[in-house]
């Protein structure tokens, strides 16, 4: 049975590849399953038929047969684990990696997410440029220390896994800022990934969403 | 072999439970695994012995012989996979728990902490009344729609699981705040959590790092 994954309609960011179905395509592509999507509006994420499947209204989904998941994470974890190539076989670095995605979805989201969400909804408020300081020095404390840990390996804990796409997926938001440019690991790691063939099947089928919304001009 | 957790020498909480060692702790205690307690001061944390354990500096980790890990969540789902009672065995009931897990580590836990952070850094700024009211609206958005998934159910998705340890510890974050007040349901869910005999154990536990540390007076 092939799986149907939800993803926005039109995409909020022009077809960059930062709306969280893309980790989901990309680890469907590592493990060469195909499968269909889903999109939906924004008036259709809040109402009760994808509340159903997402309570939080919100991309992606993923549904196979009787199971149907949200949150990103835990939809790459369960492709994973279904699939041979996104978790080493042996338990420690299994265990490892699974760590790996944790902190790309906590310890490492967390302070991103937050500048990221004041540059969206508070860039005309009085304090935006104060604030925005303080978390530039949150979001850089973690990369920095993301870089020591990381230093000259090509991923993250030994081969290429699930977390990296995670991972990866989280620095690509810091691309179009200059927060990364401090660590020169840190940007050839995600080069790295964007390397990858199936990254770059996943952002071709994302980005093909968003050219095919476009009015013809 | 008893796994090593590393937990706060000082609680910053004034051992009411909040540091992320609770839910590791509780882990351990629902499936009845002995562990060893370090405790680190804030300056050790910080030190390269500590941050060789834990790149972010931070509590809790997990050591059990030649395995280390951090983030709780990770923690708590590695116990939950190597011990009975944490997770379903029916595969997809499994994949929902680890599911909610990740809820409980992003989705949810995103604006609870942002708001908490707000409290305890910006408190003296200019601004802080103003952006209160909408992380309060941040969080209360994301508490509604849990309460309407929970419903009238005891726990998250079936029987108990790691995901309501990671979600109940999320949630007590906001006992002292009127946030929950709205949600009787998550109130009960949040009860219903305490009154496990694992969580009581975990709790004295810790709350005893927490005494033991005060100055004989």
């Amino acid at each position: 049975m092939t799986a149907t994954i939800t993803a926005f309609a039109t995409s909020p960011d022009r077809g960059r590849g930062l709306a969280r179905d893309m980790q989901v395509r990309w680890a469907l592509e590592e493990v060469g399953q195909p499968y269909d999507v889903r999109l939906v509006s924004f008036q259709a994420m809040k109402a009760p038929a994808h509340r159903a499947v997402h309570p939080f209204g919100q991309i992606p989904t993923y549904e196979d047969g009787e199971l149907s998941l949200f949150e990103s994470g835990a939809i790459v974890l369960h492709i994973a684990e279904r699939h041979l190539g996104l978790l080493p076989e042996e338990p420690n670095a299994r265990a490892r990696a699974i760590m790996w995605m944790f902190a790309a979805v906590d310890t490492l989201k967390a302070p991103i997410i937050e500048r990221e969400a004041a540059w969206l909804i508070e860039r005309d408020k009085s304090w935006f440029a104060e604030r925005q300081i303080m978390l530039d020095g949150n979001v850089r404390k973690r990369l920095g220390e993301l870089s020591v840990r990381l230093g000259e390996a090509d991923w993250l804990d030994g081969d290429f896994s699930a977390a990296d796409i995670m991972m990866v997926g989280l620095l690509r938001r810091l691309e179009t800022t200059s927060l990364l440019d401090d660590y020169p690991n840190l940007l050839a790691y995600v080069a790295r990934g964007k390397a990858r063939p199936a990254f770059k099947r996943a952002f071709a089928a994302q980005y093909a969403v968003f050219t095919d919304s476009q009015p013809v001009g």
